[in-house]
């Protein structure tokens, strides 16, 4: 794409010589950089990406491919007074080590203690807004320069958004507002093909003629270039002109963006700071809202991830030198995901009318198995999970059985498609919700703690969570043979390592699982808790000498009333466990069901407190940072414990 | 728009001649109508539409504009086993009257027994698909047309959207996906340029130019015109063609929808039959997808309509000679809308940092007092729920005090910006959400029962309802002082009467109000639910003798926490009333605090049942119809009550 040798490979860490990188405290270091150690610095950052990503995991790809554009903007703009904002905001490391979160903080990337993945206001004062999920950078650049319009001051607010957030409707619905909205907006649209699979959609498809067709995009200038060499010289470029008003502005709406009102400058080669720096001082003068058409390449600087632009959109630890994966632990267990995908492409070869969505992630979510095995049946819609939905009711209406994979906290995005569309017609589209629970590594922005509580209160909606990966198969198969919406949350990762029946059974709705019996407490969990709860028992058991029942409870809606309220009948303490915030969650449909039925058994809920929890190294280091852990947890119960029989003796006395 | 005259006024109801309407039993009556009939049918069935809204309300405008366009698709499709999909569903009355849903059923439209105001498949097998939120119909019908290429059966799809519809992201998401998801659709896009209001944004100015200008969408063939008169001609002609060539399909491409792969017809006279209908004929040939661009007049054929689009687009009950509302029962007090937005606007005149935002719903919720008053700090994003709620986002970022105004229902469309966007930046954004508890009319799609479930979960919000209108001013009030994510619902119509204190008071977060002591019963309730708990303890105390207290809860989150557990020490019952489903909503906060403090009272929880609550006549019918009467709560609290007081002596005993 550009025509300056690609940067050379990470250079040996032990390197004697010192590095610009350490140089650059902040922005003004950036500034005041003479222009000829641009391309030094560029690579220095680079290798730095490298090293710590591969160590760290991380998004690998999509910064490396904004090195010269991060490096660009700070050079026209001033981030202290003007506002970056960066779509999804993983591709924010460059922005971190240019504005003084270098060195330490930056190698423990995504670890307790060092810098998110993503950009936060809270990290520092040169992130002016936070984000993790696609496509919010347009709206929220558009909240900013209105606001800058109607106090009246001056400063600039730019965008960067990948082509993929052109994908999203928050983000069409931002570019129709901008013209009415405000008169200065500075758009980077950041292309390199890619969301987190290759793009899709009939955007992409534009995109790629533009930037394959320099010609194309050039068609003013070379229309009149056309007229002015026709036989005939200045009396048809005369002739054209006359025509041209009279057809209006036609012509200067030649390019998509231009019918929203924005001004289009491209395609600008991504990797050539000198074009970059030329185009953005440019734009900063521009009188109206501006896009520029950025080329980037995902992986920049590492063979491997030019390679495999996918898998090096982000991904874990991995040899920088090969761009091997480090395995897991010999005997790590399969993960939920690839389960799930191979179930389902199982599931689809049998019958032709069960489809697969994904809304950009095939991998993430374990649909290339599907993708692979029945092509036809395999949906990416792009980051489009609202479309994703709803393209699923339409597609239930006609007899087909779809299957909608969305991590639990991109599902948010299409709340108003499961009420209205999918509950309210009780139509049977199956949501396999990947990443119920804590994504630690990634932080608050991609924990799925909130989804028990927005979906128990859609009607006709079953909600079921297993307790291992064979179940998981078992609860697809339910999900496929009911008749209404079917919604199963699952952990990110490894399951449990129990074999896959070769036959999936059906699991009747409101079903739960007695594992253990008991006559003191009874544990109610649900998914990965189930195994915690069957430890606390063990240890209840062993240390205290009490008598804990674990039931697996599977489902959330409807919940198995018979079998709770006969516990509730004869034990005196019930404990529920979930992986998901406390307010209306898991436990609280205890508690309903419980008070419903007029019995006042005494319940103690385990589960997220009302916070937002942050980024951590894993999930054991952030259950104990939130007061999760195995052992505080069987301090909480046995509290509770001893104050139910205390209160009993007491009343029997 | 259209050559034809307009329709004549209404005809008397008594007429003696029967109608053609009457023989209408079905799509294939309306086929067989010879073609000089169907402006006679098109006549009765506008007269019709206005007698009926006239007496039960209804969305009169949108209909009346789409007489033409519906008989033509069904003189063009079989919508037995083509599919046609309405944006928003509320433009189908013609529809309804044309496929056996006429006479008595059509005449108690919106009301106990009668028709809904938008389509359901559970109403007939005509409606391919039901709405009342808009923006769905492009996504639902992709969804149907893939089903069919799958399948491989031949039938037609037809989406019809408003220009409204493509201010929406799941519309635009949808675009974007039409190529990739199938060769054959056929999208009408009813361009009324208007949506509730005015429509906004580039897409309806882009349309607008399409509309006003027939030479601008003409393009191809003038342009081959123009070559060919050139002098030269011929030649001339064919340099043009060549270099038309080697610029690829810049030419082809012209239209914004041929950008998204949509083939353009249009613009068409939306009150032509013949030329609707031998566009639509040629649009069932397409092997292609295409997009009709239809011209249609909201209100069309009552005067009063065609000068109020915005009243007219839907409205209560109306004298259609005149077109002016039934005036509300002298006495009436304000509704909430008028008094949320007068105090908006009194608080924005006071303060410039304050903005109001709406999706495409000035007058609904109010919001026109401000546009009226302070025209620099109302913005109108049109029917873009997450952009309203991002924007808002960016703005509160800039030191901006963002009021967004959006119905509790269409606020599920913005959830995932709620969460990610508004709430895990802490910023200060206050939402408004009329609408909240039941549309009677309306129904299922309109009513605002969820918002509590779904925010419950949600870290740093405050969620708050207040008793009354003047309280509502005092929360709005304590909504701009928090500096944090602020949640006010209310219901939809008439407050309560009370006068408005000249200074609002600032309510401390999680403060409840005691408005009546008791020692037997404590009532906490929610909103309205107030006065029905204050009717309720009267008839306790009277028909009982019960010492029955009433709590104003107010603030769903936080909760008053000590004034609830200093109940639950010592009352044995406490019952909780709320306009919201049960299912983790404002009992269930309840239940959760008494539990965590081991406080094990009893808790009769009173709201709606999980269940999608049917639209009626009025919300007192569909009290009744779902257990809400105030008889059905009394005798509900009284039998727990008895329960509770006898188990109280069983144990004392």
């Amino acid at each position: 794409m550009s025509d300056s040798p690609s940067p050379s490979a990470p250079a040996s860490p032990q390197s004697p010589t010192p590095r610009l990188l350490e140089g650059i405290r902040g922005p003004a270091d950036v500034q005041a950089l003479p222009a000829d150690q641009l391309a030094q610095l560029a690579a220095e950052i680079r290798e730095e990406i490298i090293q710590v990503t591969a160590r760290n995991g991380g998004h690998v790809g999509p910064n490396l491919g904004v090195v010269e554009l991060t490096l660009a903007l700070h050079r026209t703009f001033d981030s202290a007074t003007d506002r970056f904002v960066f779509d999804v905001a993983h591709q924010g490391y460059v922005h971190k080590l240019l504005t003084g979160r270098g060195g330490e903080f930056f190698r423990k990337l995504r670890q307790t203690g060092g810098t998110s993945g993503f950009l936060l206001r809270s990290e520092s004062p040169h992130d002016a807004f936070g984000a993790g999920h696609a496509g919010t950078a347009l709206s929220a650049a558009l909240g900013m320069a209105t606001a800058r319009d109607l106090r009246g001051t001056s400063e600039h607010v730019v965008a960067v958004c990948g082509d993929a957030a052109f994908t999203c409707g928050v983000t069409l619905e931002a570019l129709n507002n901008v013209v009415s909205s405000t008169r200065r907006l500075i758009v980077v649209l950041n292309d390199n093909e890619w969301s987190i699979a290759k793009n899709v959609g009939a955007i992409a498809k534009y995109l790629n003629r533009l930037s394959t067709n320099p010609t194309y995009n050039r068609i003013h200038n070379d229309l009149e270039k056309f007229f002015t060499s026709l036989p005939g010289g200045n009396d048809m470029h005369r002739v054209y002109l006359k025509w041209k008003r009279e057809t209006k502005d036609f012509f200067v709406e030649s390019s998509l963006f231009e019918k929203f009102g924005l001004r289009y400058l491209g395609p600008i080669d991504g990797h050539n700071l000198e074009e970059l720096t030329k185009n953005l001082a440019f734009a900063r003068e521009c009188d109206g809202p501006v896009l520029l058409h950025v080329l980037t390449q995902k992986g920049r600087g590492l063979e491997a991830a030019m390679a495999h632009p996918e898998k090096f959109h982000g991904l874990g630890a991995f040899d920088p030198n090969t761009g091997e994966s480090v395995k897991p632990a010999a005997g790590t267990p399969q993960n939920y995901q690839d389960i799930f995908g191979k179930a389902l492409a199982r599931f689809a070869k049998d019958d032709a009318s069960i489809v697969g969505i994904t809304g950009a992630m095939p991998s993430g979510t374990g649909l290339t198995y599907l993708a692979t095995e029945c092509p036809r049946q395999f949906f990416d819609v792009g980051i489009a999970e609202e479309h994703a939905v709803l393209f699923a009711a339409g597609l239930a209406t006609q007899g087909i059985r779809p299957v909608v994979a969305i991590y639990s906290t991109f599902l948010q995005r299409a709340y108003d498609q499961i009420i209205h569309d999918v509950a309210l017609q009780n139509l049977p589209v199956v949501f396999c919700m990947d990443r119920a629970g804590l994504s630690p590594n990634d932080g608050p922005t991609h924990h799925g703690l909130f989804d028990l509580s927005y979906l128990r209160c859609v009607p006709n909606a079953t909600i079921m969570q297993p307790k291992d990966e064979d179940e998981l198969v078992d609860l697809l198969h339910t999900g496929l043979e009911l008749k209404a919406p079917a919604f199963i949350r699952y952990p990110r990762g490894a399951g449990r390592g129990v074999p896959i029946k070769s036959q999936p059974v059906f699991i009747p709705p409101g079903q739960a699982e007695v594992l253990r019996e008991g006559s003191n407490l009874m544990v109610w969990a649900l998914g990965p808790m189930v195994a915690d709860a069957l430890a606390l028992a063990d240890r209840l058991a062993r240390e205290e000498g009490l008598s804990v029942g674990v039931v697996n409870a599977r489902f959330v809606k409807p919940l198995d009333r018979t079998l709770l309220l006969s516990h509730g009948a004869c034990i005196p303490l019930i404990v529920t466990m979930e992986d998901h915030v406390l307010s209306g969650g898991f436990g609280s449909a205890v508690l309903e069901a419980l008070q419903d039925a007029d019995c006042g058994v005494a319940v103690e809920r385990i589960g997220w407190p009302d916070q937002f929890v942050d980024h951590g190294s894993s999930v054991s280091v952030l259950r104990a940072a939130y007061g999760l852990s195995a052992e505080a947890i069987y301090q909480r119960v046995l509290s509770r414990w001893r104050n139910v029989s205390t209160a009993a003796v007491d009343s029997s006395t």
